[in-house]
């Protein structure tokens, strides 16, 4: 029987909220099996835009990336963020390393071709490193996964983090038996966005798409449940998607299910 | 006997001039043997301070981190700069991989102890852990590592890149026949600051201390060879100083000897 492996996706409004980011810190840092965090930080971003005067640009929830916003994505992403959650990580005793898809070569991708909208720096990915992960994960080492990835070519790409969670769920599922949990500021999908109670416990693919067509479930919920379905039928075992209460238990999120 | 490594210091002026960075990538990325690249980034730390708004404070070339300060520095070292030379490493097929001192638990240190000066978020060095970098040079990685480092108690600390350049090489002379490069935008020592010819080729700890007292060795060449000497001292086999020519010859810069 394969290990046990969690992946969790945590959302930029728990990192930007100094309590929360300490109570998803202190949760996770006990997950007692294989551990590994991706995240982004578009919030944080987006802040430090404005600030050197650059104009966030998002189309459907998807940041158009030219070359300035780019170095803002880097240094947040892979500086900030990253050595802001590996270095609580060490406070707690969990030995994290921080990483882009740059280093040790772990996730290659390509820039995405212009089609109708042109999203400049941004990655499609195209290759997951899962031998290097296992190395790292088999030398006791929690891996941090920001949202920049490389083309291989010397160019960095912003790639997508709830993308990165589950391709890198995907790939690592040939090796353990892999648990998703995407962390963010709702308790889960939500029927009615106004009541943090209108939870679903169980959503499965049919449901989705029923529901997207009825528009209760719209915007950047539909490409992440998208990356969860793909997961579920790619070899992740289990997917999760809630507040920071889903580290510890799992009664009160969504499950996704074929 | 031991294996060779060679560590190399590269500096703010090299990164931050397109044509030279280039060059030094190419050179460093044919070393056939073990490397690791030490780099800081001041120049690039400084340009965003000034866009964000925040005057950059020195004191004997040494910066007063507050902690916007800091932040700009996490966000320029272990994301912007760190990134642009892993993923130009990549290019060139050579696997590296981006450090701070958080990652992996890799450099531990304390903050400065107010004396007449308050340094703010600055740390100095405790220990180095060369069981971790053994591990990633021995998976055939190069490890490329940024000036900042932790407490272990959740602070990240900007550190002093010679610093860590010399006390990493001292670390790794346990296991290595290790040579130390310091790369920055002058052939070497100059016995005359405005000629690029009158480079002293051997430096010894006697002469430096009478070079010092006639001042023709100050400000931050200063602590710079403090610490090379201190290296020496401490089991560092080879140390040279002088432009980005050192990576494939040492004909024409200075070499430091006890």
């Amino acid at each position: 029987m394969k290990t046990k492996l969690t992946i969790v996706k945590v959302g930029g409004v728990i990192i930007n909220d100094n309590l929360l980011f300490e109570e998803f810190m202190k949760s996770f840092s006990k997950i007692n099996e294989n551990k590994i965090i991706v995240h982004g930080g578009g919030i944080i971003a987006s802040n430090y835009m404005i600030r050197l005067g650059i104009i966030p640009k998002m189309v459907n929830g998807r940041r158009i990336t030219d070359s300035e916003t780019l170095d803002v994505a880097i240094m947040t992403y892979a500086g900030l963020v990253n050595k802001k959650i590996v270095s609580n990580l060490q406070k707690l005793n969990c030995n994290s390393i921080g990483l882009s898809g740059a280093d040790g070569n772990l996730i290659k991708s390509k820039i995405r071709k212009v089609n109708k909208i042109n999203y400049g720096f941004v990655g499609d990915i195209e290759k997951i490193n899962d031998q290097f992960l296992l190395n790292l994960l088999n030398s006791n080492l929690t891996p941090t996964i920001c949202s920049i990835t490389h083309d291989k070519n010397g160019q960095l790409l912003n790639t997508n983090a709830d993308t990165i969670a589950s391709d890198t769920a995907i790939a690592m599922s040939k090796h353990y038996n892999v648990t998703l949990k995407y962390c963010f500021d709702k308790s889960g999908l939500l029927m009615d966005q106004n009541t943090n109670t209108s939870i679903k416990k169980n959503l499965t693919k049919k449901e989705f798409k029923k529901l997207v067509e009825n528009k209760i479930i719209s915007g950047g919920m539909i490409p992440k449940l998208e990356n969860c379905f793909k997961a579920l039928e790619n070899g992740v075992n289990n997917i999760y998607v809630g507040n920071i209460d889903i580290i510890n238990t799992i009664d009160n999120c969504t499950k996704i299910t074929l």
